[in-house]
């Protein structure tokens, strides 16, 4: 069935209303009639099932049938620190990565990010991401919309780093070193519910500087597996291994 | 370092000889000259450190300096029964399963699947995708490159299937249901050196008699967590899943 993400504003106990793209998407594309059952979720963690009362020129209106309890968050709120990667790899990035259950992308640049942020178009291309982002939560019926952040420099990184309870940098020499216990380490001492930040490079890699800067912030550097993963397969592994671990193994 | 891949004729006790785009790429591209040295793989499993000794127009020679022992390839074999994806997308998915560390890769056409293969450009098309699979080896350091097979009709597939240790169908039914024990019992039942086959269906997913017609033939049906994920996600969560289980977790 499809699903669609309003704002809390237009969820009600009894009532929904779709406005904007997804009034467009309901009536043009999907051509839903009155009495026509869609899901809608707050992005809070409320979801609802609905059925269709009117479909005006720019909005939908829908009434609860009922509220649907469903558990597709993972416990563990992962936030995805990406080094601003060339092309369109940070679309790949966010749009797996909301599938695969992330909680946040915070992309940052670093000395050896080739691509330096836009600030004029950056605000684009960051309305860009959380449109990709929406879509991928509705796609695989996640109940929240990941968070995707402006870019910040490598020492705002360091800083906003505080605000989580574990940290961890993903770092291809630990890989090259055979480095295969301290991913497993940090998932084990992790509870639900606790907040996880996974720093990833861009396609050069940290320096060796910025790797010391990180560990002193906290940061556990983890080998993710002993293959050399491209920058935009580094959060794959990483959200997926977190999804085993604490949806699916325990 | 610079790595490439040679036949096991082209890799003597102390000599390698690359030829072909390799050559070229040494030559032209990364401008090579005697006395550099590159990393060779045989693709069996033995890799060497090589000097370059000589630059010719279609070939270049190199001396064994030292072996390298090194443990890229997962404990587990794993080879993806892919349902024939829309657009580039079987690119994408033999790309990052090479990362991951399949080892191999095996299309198949089911009653889902929107494209038809054409025997035709499908040699072709093969081809491509086993150079795509021998980049992404180089890159992420692999000693092995996986098998790109053929596509075969879904009848073959299931006779194929008798040749592996264990066999699991990715069903997004089983997610949406909340299967969550699976995939961890078949991985906590495999041991080393283990063939695993995991089907994932195409953008449509099985119908409910291609997924009968699995279980009958020992597929076992499990959830990726709880998301629904695209089809060319659900390989990459599965590899993930396996190298955390059996390269970073024990």
């Amino acid at each position: 069935m499809q699903r669609y993400f309003v704002s809390g504003n237009d969820m009600s106990e009894t009532n929904v209303t779709i406005t904007g793209d997804d009034a467009n998407h309901i009536a043009k594309v999907m051509r839903m009639e009155n009495g026509d059952h869609i899901i809608c979720s707050d992005s809070q963690g409320r979801t609802v099932l609905c059925e269709i009362t009117a479909v005006d020129r720019d909005s939908v209106h829908a009434s609860v049938i009922e509220e649907i309890q469903e558990q597709k968050e993972s416990p563990i709120q992962v936030t995805i620190a990406q080094g601003i990667p060339k092309g369109d790899k940070l679309e790949t990035i966010v749009q797996k990565g909301t599938e695969l259950g992330a909680k946040g992308f915070l992309p940052f640049s670093s000395s050896r990010c080739i691509v330096k942020w836009d600030e004029k178009k950056g605000q684009k291309k960051i309305l860009r991401l959380a449109k990709i982002a929406k879509e991928a939560a509705e796609q695989s019926h996640r109940s929240v919309i990941p968070d995707v952040f402006s870019p910040v420099s490598f020492t705002t990184l360091l800083k906003q780093a505080t605000d989580f309870d574990y940290k961890i940098v993903a770092y291809e020499e630990e890989a090259k070193e055979g480095e295969t216990k301290r991913l497993a380490e940090v998932l084990y001492s992790m509870s639900p519910g606790s907040t996880l930040l996974c720093a990833i490079g861009p396609e050069g890699g940290f320096s060796g500087q910025e790797v010391s800067e990180l560990k002193e912030a906290g940061f556990v550097s983890c080998g993710l597996g002993p293959r050399i993963l491209r920058t935009e397969t580094a959060s794959s592994y990483l959200l997926s291994a977190v999804s085993y671990h604490f949806e699916l193994m325990r």
